[in-house]
């Protein structure tokens, strides 16, 4: 039997020198320790992340992903300088796609496309790309970002918006309306960070949707068969800030008549495997690590039952304890991602929040335009993450 | 005396619990490893980064960039997953505008931006922002991306290209041509990888210039007075993939007639100093770290010896040794970043690409359109490696 040897160093590169030299002359097997350190005025205690985005990622996606800045599996190079043509990345991003492909039963017909710029980018790009001056989006208006892409969609064509919970500070999603004929498409933000809502049914319609599903993609099964394109920044439920899935339904591009900037036409990203330009390689990688975690836990069926439990266990708590309060009118808008509340007396505001941060809690402080507080349960927030936020407020 | 406690683990969580529980109760320092374990049949060797981009960067920018993954200066989060509006991302925002200010000399009259999409965005968004239908942009076309751009000028505006050397393959910097009156700008590729062309003599015009710079940024010294726009992707020689530089001259803004969307407004990205979205938090943060390390090696008058003291090493090789032979017809035109050069005999190819790779020196292999061999050898390349490389060429 060989023994370990495990070399600590400030320095990767010399503690990787002295493991070779070691090997060279001993029978050890080897491995390198990458040492920082920790000051001590800092918290020694991993935080509980609640942030809205960028958020939570799995303890081990970040453990490989900080691993691969040090040296990408054994190759004596980082993540962060090798090729975006090399073998390396061009496995990656071909394992990114295909568990895109399989985790939400994507077909041929539409193109996996890993695109800069954050969703911010797709409310004008998806227009751009569908809409001739023309023709006419629908739009169900349930919150700041629905707002936003309705703004950047009528630089290039009409809007109708269907319903809107605006009057109400959106603080449901809106049901009973009817989706008009002649609309080239409907445009949904399928869950809204900010105020807490999501929709837990789709529009019923054949017109093919476009939905920004940036903070709850990879959390439930979706019936692709109803979307024309959907997009989600990374940095909620998929990595880190930086990159852009989209899911594009093929069949439907090339019918607009404007001439569009090569980085501004999926057809052209859809051609080169989202490799037209440099992309950005690391953002992709630590997603395909995320796409791998996702796997790992079951699947996107298995991730809808564990944000299903967490949610029921944190709104069974806001609805049992007379301390607090729902901000969502109606429970069945209630999001499954982003928990919504506020102390029930408001001078309570700030010993919740003090008690919540002696516990590790991190960002959970409401949206300005909501107030209270946020409890944000990405995909990669553990159960007992929930559960202690839950023992503070039972403990309030 | 206080003893120093090293807790090593596979999982930094687990280790940093451990420690925390042993500094409760004994009065050590304490400090957490982090271990990856590196197969035995890897290469051991850290290797020589000759790659075009993304590119080789500083080896302890590399450490500092892993540690920040697991966890970011002890704040018990990582800084993939901390909010774009936290106190600690705020602080490397700022910190990265105000060194690019102080390196080049950058003043209030300019905004400073981090964006997405690289350089291939910037070859249409400077257009849209600076361009009406009816006015004229100036182009050097010295190689494939200054082609790129002209293309995607031509979608909002009118083209001259004042000078080209795509008859000889890009194989020089044209001279001896006249910049006309009445342009709005005039743009250039200030280096080009593919070729191994460099400007050294800026266009002698009043013409405001719009540059790309993505391969010599910080590589020596510029009039930035000359400059309308000055942009640069990140990953040659500022950091990873995945954020481009853009340093813009306020006054010339809002004097197109188009209506711009959002993301492609230079002004809503100056008003919201790059968070007018989610930037790309870990691209910008390690592209700060960069930035660091540059002023410590004594800011852009250093970076400009020290890259022409490395280029000097190489040429004179190439101009020495009968068995190579430069592929940059005029020694003016020659790049001080990617150095471009051809086995003389061609049957050498192969027989060389070994022995460097057995030296450890990577990514050496000459863009498709000009073969043989190209060595980029950016600010983060050190002496030695270069050394490295001209010795394989002096034993061969």
């Amino acid at each position: 039997m060989q023994s370990w040897l495990v070399v600590v160093g400030r320095s990767i590169a010399l503690a990787t020198d002295i493991c070779t030299r070691v090997r060279a002359r001993k029978n050890f097997r080897c491995c390198v320790a990458f040492v920082y350190f920790r000051p001590m005025n800092a918290s020694p205690m991993k935080k509980i992340n609640f942030s809205a985005g960028p958020a939570i990622l799995p303890a081990s996606v970040l453990q490989q992903a900080s691993a691969a800045v040090a040296d990408l599996d054994g190759s004596g190079l980082s993540i962060l300088e090798i090729s975006h043509r090399s073998a390396a990345f061009d496995a990656a991003l071909t394992e990114a796609e295909a568990l895109v492909r399989e985790l939400l039963s994507v077909g041929d017909d539409y193109g996996v496309l890993f695109l800069s710029g954050g969703a911010s980018t797709q409310f004008f790009y998806t227009a751009m790309n569908l809409l001739n001056p023309d023709e006419t989006a629908g739009f169900l208006d349930t919150g700041a970002w629905s707002a936003k892409a309705i703004k950047e969609t009528k630089l290039f064509g009409k809007v109708n918006v269907i319903a809107s919970s605006k009057a109400s500070n959106y603080d449901h999603i809106p049901t009973g309306y009817t989706v008009p004929d002649g609309l080239k498409y409907v445009h949904v933000t399928s869950n809204n960070t900010i105020f807490g809502t999501q929709f837990k049914e789709w529009p019923e319609t054949t017109t093919p949707l476009v939905a920004d599903m940036s903070s709850d993609i990879f959390s439930r099964k979706i019936p692709l068969e109803k979307f024309a394109v959907i997009y989600a920044g990374a940095q909620k439920n998929l990595g880190p800030a930086g990159v852009t899935l989209v899911i594009v339904r093929k069949d439907l591009l090339g019918t607009v008549q404007r001439e569009l900037p090569s980085m501004l036409d999926y057809r052209v990203h859809i051609a080169k495997s989202s490799t037209f330009n440099t992309p950005p390689v690391y953002p992709i990688y630590v997603m395909m690590l995320t796409l791998r975690w996702i796997k790992e836990q079951g699947g996107v069926a298995a991730m809808e039952k564990h944000n299903e439990r967490k949610a029921k266990l944190l709104y069974d708590e806001i609805d049992r304890n007379p301390k607090f309060s729902g901000t969502v009118a109606n429970p069945f808008s209630r999001s499954l991602m982003n928990v919504t509340f506020v102390c029930t007396d408001e001078s309570d505001t700030d010993r919740f929040k003090e008690a919540a941060a002696a516990a590790g809690c991190d960002g959970i402080v409401g949206h300005r335009s909501v107030g209270g507080f946020r409890a944000s349960i990405y995909n990669s927030m553990p159960y007992e993450g929930v559960e202690t936020l839950v023992n503070v407020m039972k403990a309030f």
